[in-house]
């Protein structure tokens, strides 16, 4: 419904003088292609750390771990969550200190362990007491943050499955245990589900985290520390609300539950970093129907869910999309939007019909708003022979 | 089930002598990684070309592209179903002739198209009139094959979506707009959906196919063949009838409804041919609980979703696995089986519970059969910093 909703007018995406700074950038460049505004990457760190200027903010490499983002993030103080070994070997070719970095998956191996500690790394991530055993063993001595698992709440578009965490009485046996083994417990985590429109989620959370956090109080664990996750949004066609909101609500439950409580807040932000600052830009390929009674159009682009628009699995995250120089037409209809690959499973959205216009042909060219995070480094490397899509930064 | 049931034994996924060469070729070689048998692909294609002497085999590059595979294959006789001008470019490396090569995606750009016909290619499929009206600009007298929506139906795994072909009654208009385009009308072709185990789906859509073909003949328009498509099975845990079963059937439906006319028949074989030759080895990273009371495991594989079992979406494809060393434990339970990535998306199979030695732990090694399909092209490009696929050929 983007098209013509005054609701999602373009500049909410965009400012329109930087679009065209942007097209200008892409000019002869062969679709499609992700394009990254970096100065746009730095607006968004500065507004999350405004929101909340005492957190410690973890970016989430993998929402998208291009040098130049990484760099930029750097320089301006950010920490870094990783999620495998071959991140940690990325920013550390870039030069950013193991001091900065948390080995924030709970899923590792014991050898990546082992190397991540030799490289440097204090700070890991658990919810099992394998891994715990495997942290004991191979990482001495350093900082773990448990990972909470909570009940399923709230409205995230991208919604976490029971794959990360332990419940809280398991966290309170892992805790201990820890100590046990001579590992220092720095701080509870959890995740409210990614792209969470329901700020309320941080509430129910952090009142769980209290309890655990005296209960291990009493038992001698003093904990230092809240990772409250990610979660935070980029601007899909769904309303959300805004950074200020997000930082200042989460400040406030926090002085609810802990009080004058010295404590370290952890964020881990990526999705509402990097997301705004990209736009893919892709060709239509073909617009046909499937007979003649039908009036539903199938629009196939050179882009689909595996050339990185993953995400659109479930019709889950929807972009903002724009036809160019087709912005103010007023004959519009719904399409079926699909990608390009001979995979039938290669369907954007099928039951949210995007509202494009009636005039759209192939060779039309589509922008595609919001799509810096979990997109270029998710694409197949040769779906049905397609390279994996190319990205640009546009520096200034 | 696939452990101990005796309905799924691991002589009917792999012979016991030749799993012990892969094991010995794999030695040394860290995981996760894809063994492609190269001999297993020529028995399958053999008994393919068996099953079905009269008919023509294009292989789906797509299913598995790489290079000792199509050579293989080429050495065999087969010609090429291609998907973009990239595995076009792929194959005419190998000494590939366009004139073996049928470019079956109908969703392509008239760049594209023009590219195809330069370089030899004389045959292609479509759906659509824009494409067409591509084809006879840029690729003139070519060869069309039109591919046909049919209603969906019978048994397969990894179902058809509408995305392909047009209805009987619009892909008549488009044989005859295609005459007077002065492009040559070839085949009709169909796709049952990928794994389908109901032959009879084959009957349904000949019947169809002979409607429309006698509707053109009345017209004047002479088609010369039909293509009956892939869907032909691998060895998954469902059950599926041999191949020379679907060979036979399929040739006495086609003469039910042809009788002795003569006409070319098309196989767009991938899966079976690709599929049972591959053997994906991935380590166990962690076993663990979420809660005390909770009786069923979280087994993270170093492989996911992202990293090659793209088909496990919505748990469609259920592969055999087995723990090597463990094959004859007895003391088993259900698990949840997940990739070693950040994204709580990367579940392979958390419905169908999965029976795995209560005695499995982290560092054992899973052997995930019938894997040589669908899985190493599509891995992600660097998901969580994490590789693509690596690929090993067993030539001998």
């Amino acid at each position: 419904m983007f098209q013509h909703s005054s609701s999602h007018p373009i500049q909410k995406y965009m400012n329109p003088a930087r679009l065209h700074d942007i097209k200008a950038f892409t000019k002869g460049k062969e679709t499609p292609f992700l394009i990254i505004d970096l100065s746009r990457v730095g607006t968004l760190y500065d507004a999350l750390q405004r929101s909340l200027k005492t957190a410690k903010i973890y970016y989430a490499v993998k929402a998208n771990p291009e040098t130049e983002v990484v760099k930029l993030l750097a320089q301006k103080g950010s920490y870094f969550d990783v999620a495998s070994r071959y991140e940690i070997e990325q920013l550390l070719k870039l030069k950013i200190s193991p001091a900065r970095m948390s080995f924030g998956n709970t899923i590792k191996k014991a050898k990546d362990v082992q190397y991540a500690f030799k490289k440097g790394i204090r700070h890991f991530a658990t919810d099992a007491l394998s891994d715990l055993e495997n942290l004991a063993k191979y990482a001495p001595g350093s900082l773990v943050t448990f990972r909470l698992l909570l009940p399923e709440g709230g409205s995230a578009d991208w919604p976490l499955s029971r794959k990360f965490g332990a419940d809280p009485e398991m966290v309170y046996e892992l805790a201990l245990e820890a100590v046990k083994k001579g590992l220092t417990p720095y701080a509870l985590s959890f995740h409210v589900g990614s792209q969470q429109r329901d700020i309320n989620e941080w509430d129910k959370a952090l009142k769980t985290c209290k309890t655990l956090w005296d209960r291990l109080k009493k038992e001698g664990v003093m904990l230092s520390g809240i990772n409250v996750g990610g979660g935070f949004p980029a601007t899909y066609l769904h309303p959300v609300p805004e950074t200020k909101e997000y930082g200042e609500k989460i400040k406030s439950y926090v002085t609810k539950y802990f009080g004058k409580e010295k404590l370290d807040i952890i964020l881990e932000p990526g999705r509402s970093i990097a997301g705004d600052a990209g736009i893919i830009f892709s060709d239509v390929v073909l617009v046909s129907r499937k007979s003649e009674k039908e009036k539903v159009r199938w629009v196939y682009l050179d882009i689909g869910k595996f050339g990185g628009l993953i995400e659109t699995l479930d019709e889950a995250i929807k972009y903002p999309i724009l036809i160019e120089g087709k912005e103010k037409e007023t004959q519009v209809s719904g399409v079926i939007l699909a990608g390009p690959t001979c995979d039938s499973a290669d369907i954007l959205y099928e039951k949210f019909k995007y509202q494009l216009p009636n005039s759209l042909k192939a060779g039309d060219r589509a922008l595609i708003f919001s799509t810096g995070a979990y997109t270029s480094s998710y694409s197949s490397v040769a779906f049905n022979g397609f390279p994996p899509l190319k990205v640009y930064i546009l520096k200034k």
